[in-house]
């Protein structure tokens, strides 16, 4: 059994990108299993186990992951996770990873992939509402399939988005209130809200819209009424409206599961996609087992390992 | 985060008994979180994962366990596990252990505690329906609890049962024909089987059952007549209904979950247990991930670990 403490160490982004995008496909092609994610509520946070199989990888295992909001106080991330691969033909413990920052990478390749597929345009101008870890990596992946014009960051605290306009390799960037930052190509929203922050009358059409941060019940980033102008695409349709964008407005009533019109890997694949240029298109992330068994596949390959017994 | 190679060695069975029956006991107090086991198929096997939380021990973390029956002739265990410990306030990882004979162990303590609770007499004959590590795990887990005066043993390879009674430790045993080794008061199934072994009309008035073999849909080691006759208990209706002894004489209507007179826990916690001296009582076992949780809660306090770097 293996250990990688550091296994997004020199990861080749557009491979991440790639191998997610594989992955989506795969779950549209019906290859893959991956019940929905279960959910263990804490005292000061959660836990999410998320176990997967990916046969055309010859990949199965368990992500464990959790979402602590009091940990930054203490100088933890609020959510840190690890992986473990079993061997398919055994059930062997194979390989255990260091998931927090692979946990980034493949939802900024999510939100990169939907973004390849679903721009209006080739060159974008990048809106981002949270400036956090997660903003971060939508800006790296997306910017290895589109050309970013210029990046229109808000944050709550005004001093987080222009601290993050300065971070290395950001393209142009700036700091701009929560409306300008709407007015975009792409907007990524990557917040932990409860309400709605991105009103409908701020969304131009055309824009295509990356919906990151609702991964729970109770949680959602959009006013309802973006989602019905919109061509709604999700990673899981289960997992979706159980703890998607989508999972408060279904609850009340305000969207209906009908409504959602695929998913990413049938995007992918082709069968669904963009029709019209005046069309906005979102793309509901909760995150996807299978996301993080194809990352983890390409990690093992160059990253350091420790060698544990296992017997 | 440490990792333990070996954190069965040494453990005293007495204490594994006594925290699994807690275990138990909070389960039917409700004070317990557990979202039943998830399953993934493999093409040779399939594998299990089973998050939890205790809060009265501060312990949450995931069990991942396999079953590929084709192992031991590749020189493996058919089941092998690894469980992840989270730090309840923080959700870091805090602890990995090789959970393989800690899982022998926690299903031999599950049997011990429905023996001591539903056994007709203290000193008692101990029937074994197979003769693999489990036998073994509540042979010793049940000795703990009751007094055994002999051990019956079928297998359905004759030369393993008569190994089997040869093991260091083992009470006065011999092997025997499936019939003779039901007439008993404590029967204890552990076998792989997909057809009813044990007949309606070898089990004597008064015996206890201990069904432990059958953990996936389609396993079942008791003929459904003995279920009509006897006093049902499992370990979680949930995972009793979908995978335990009742899931295929449910399935073909020959068992109501209604007919489930309660949970261990109730018996444990006085609810629920014996009547009269000539029922026959069940316990349908599947395994809980509470229990992994109770029993790696021990195992962390004093074997050897090895410090990782998780940051």
């Amino acid at each position: 059994m293996r250990y990688y403490p550091d296994p997004s160490g020199g990861i080749d982004i557009v491979r991440v990108n790639r191998a997610i995008e594989e992955a989506f496909a795969e779950h549209a092609r019906g290859h893959v299993q991956m019940p929905s994610k279960l959910y263990v509520s804490l005292e000061k946070g959660d836990f999410r186990t998320m176990p997967g199989y990916i046969p055309s990888l010859g990949i199965a295992g368990v992500k464990i992951v959790n979402v602590h909001p009091g940990n930054p106080a203490l100088g933890l991330p609020t959510v840190m996770a690890l992986t473990v691969i079993l061997d398919v033909d055994t059930g062997l413990p194979e390989s255990i990873l260091n998931a927090t920052a692979l946990t980034d990478l493949r939802t900024g390749a999510a939100g990169a992939v939907a973004a390849k597929y679903l721009s209006p345009r080739p060159r974008v101008r990048l809106g981002l509402v949270g400036s956090g870890r997660q903003a971060r990596a939508q800006v790296i992946a997306i910017g290895k399939e589109l050309s970013i014009s210029e990046v229109l960051v808000w944050s709550r605290n005004r001093a987080n988005a222009e601290k993050f306009c300065e971070s290395p390799g950001m393209p142009a960037c700036r700091s701009e209130d929560l409306e300008t930052v709407c007015d975009c190509d792409i907007l990524v929203t990557t917040t932990p809200s409860r309400e709605p922050l991105v009103m409908d009358r701020w969304v131009s059409e055309g824009t295509h819209i990356n919906a990151i941060g609702a991964d729970a019940p109770g949680k959602q980033e959009l006013d309802p009424a973006i989602l019905q102008r919109a061509t709604v695409f999700v990673d899981d349709p289960k997992q979706a409206i159980h703890s998607g964008e989508i999972n408060v407005p279904i609850a009340r009533g305000l969207f209906g599961p009908e409504q959602v019109a695929g998913t990413l890997g049938e995007v992918v694949t082709g069968q669904k996609g963009r029709k019209r240029a005046e069309e906005i298109t979102v793309f509901d992330s909760t995150g996807l087992a299978i996301q993080d068994l194809a990352i983890a596949a390409i990690a093992r390959v160059s990253a350091e390992s420790i060698d544990l017994p296992f017997g």
